[in-house]
């Protein structure tokens, strides 16, 4: 029960919260992240982050299961180990390890990421307007957004900007590794063919996944940051920010 | 130059993008931290992040420096180093370390917190009322806002519900790690006489953050997560949401 005030009336009344919730990723035995989430669809985000992080590589996802083995209830959901066929060790942590003798700066770390992630074979050129559009309308598939005023979302679009996947989460991040979780898990990477649909702002993290995960396009409702732009342009990815149906800004 | 679409009209025109940089935090030496920020107040963000982190523990701060050493000119603004009297070796980071045999939940993140943070050792009750006005006012206040359309705030407001601290970034922990970082470097903490704003959610991290440096209060724009709800229960914080003016929430 909280307390909400509209105006002049006070009116004692439930609210729904969203929730957030820590997940711990454990890829081959060894904890990767721990992020906090929105519970639900913790595989695909499990397995999303892994692939868009780097950490796969060409190896296959053999596995994925919850903890489960844990002597309390409410905590054996909060870990989900993948497995790959053969062992994986994350060598480098994205930021934590390019570090140089003085620092980093943002070019830097995209240079670093092109050696990492595959180049994208080829792009498709998506229409700015179609996914202008699609993303005006992306809120009434926001189902968590629509009932706790919160959520951020992400989706899949295809050149018609009609939406394959949508997910939503507390954390942009996660409702972008859950999207590209499910594309893993469906065999549908590297996304070339589709757009990947960001609620709030395109921030380079979005775009490095985007990236990992070989979408042609981003389209964010917001704007998109300086290195954002940046690595775009170095991806070859098409990036439509402040997409409000007619009215968008192209930045690739 | 971006190609900016409005309805009918195509017009090429430049638009201000929100700076992104990585910044690699040092505390005696040692790397805690890199994130992505909009470069601006370093120093407050380093310190800020440390408290709030809970890493500083009762070593005052002795010095702060940007790397400066490096070959590279535009790298040697993304390290920031913090220096405390003692050597300051962290045992333990946020969420990575507090994993049991099978996982973690929420409830077990806030007690792990209770121990590490110092308890509030009192609270001003602020009016709810008055930080819901300061709130809808903030927007006046966001200059990069005002430019990029972006940019995430946070601020210290006195029991007036005036704004004594604002500062900006495309990361809404790093608004509020400068916020923290401000008051530290002015030995205005703990913030028991004062309440922090936060321009979107309050999630868990925000609460966190608020809990370390010791605020009576959080105002939010949007919404809180179940976890912020619970964590500013047990510190005893009061928490509004949805803060527009005369319409907020109180959830604590």
């Amino acid at each position: 029960m909280i307390d909400a005030v509209r105006g002049e009336t006070n009116a004692l009344g439930p609210e729904e919260l969203l929730v957030e919730e820590p997940l711990e990723i454990r890829l081959d035995g060894l904890t990767v992240a721990t992020t906090m989430r929105t519970p639900g669809n913790d595989f695909e985000l499990a397995a999303g982050f892994c692939l868009a992080e780097g950490y796969l590589a060409d190896n296959p996802i053999s596995g994925i299961r919850y903890c489960g083995t844990g002597p309390a209830a409410e905590t054996e959901f909060n870990v989900v180990s993948v497995e790959t066929a053969g062992r994986v060790v994350p060598e480098h942590v994205r930021l934590g390890t390019i570090s140089s003798a003085c620092g980093v700066c943002g070019s830097m770390v995209i240079e670093e990421l092109a050696e990492r992630i595959q180049p994208l074979a080829s792009v498709v050129p998506f229409k700015p307007d179609v996914l202008a559009q699609a993303a005006s309308k992306m809120g009434e598939l926001q189902e968590l957004y629509s009932v706790t005023g919160s959520a951020h979302a992400a989706a899949a679009l295809d050149v018609n900007g009609r939406a394959i996947v949508v997910r939503e989460d507390i954390g942009r991040h996660n409702a972008v590794d859950k999207v590209v979780g499910r594309l893993l898990l469906e065999r549908q990477l590297p996304a070339t063919e589709l757009a990947l649909f960001a609620s709030g702002r395109a921030s380079f993290d979005i775009l490095i996944k985007a990236w990992a995960a070989g979408f042609s396009a981003v389209v964010a409702v917001s704007a998109p940051s300086s290195l954002a732009v940046e690595t775009a342009q170095r991806a070859g990815i098409g990036l439509i920010g402040f997409a409000r149906g007619d009215r968008y800004n192209v930045y690739n």
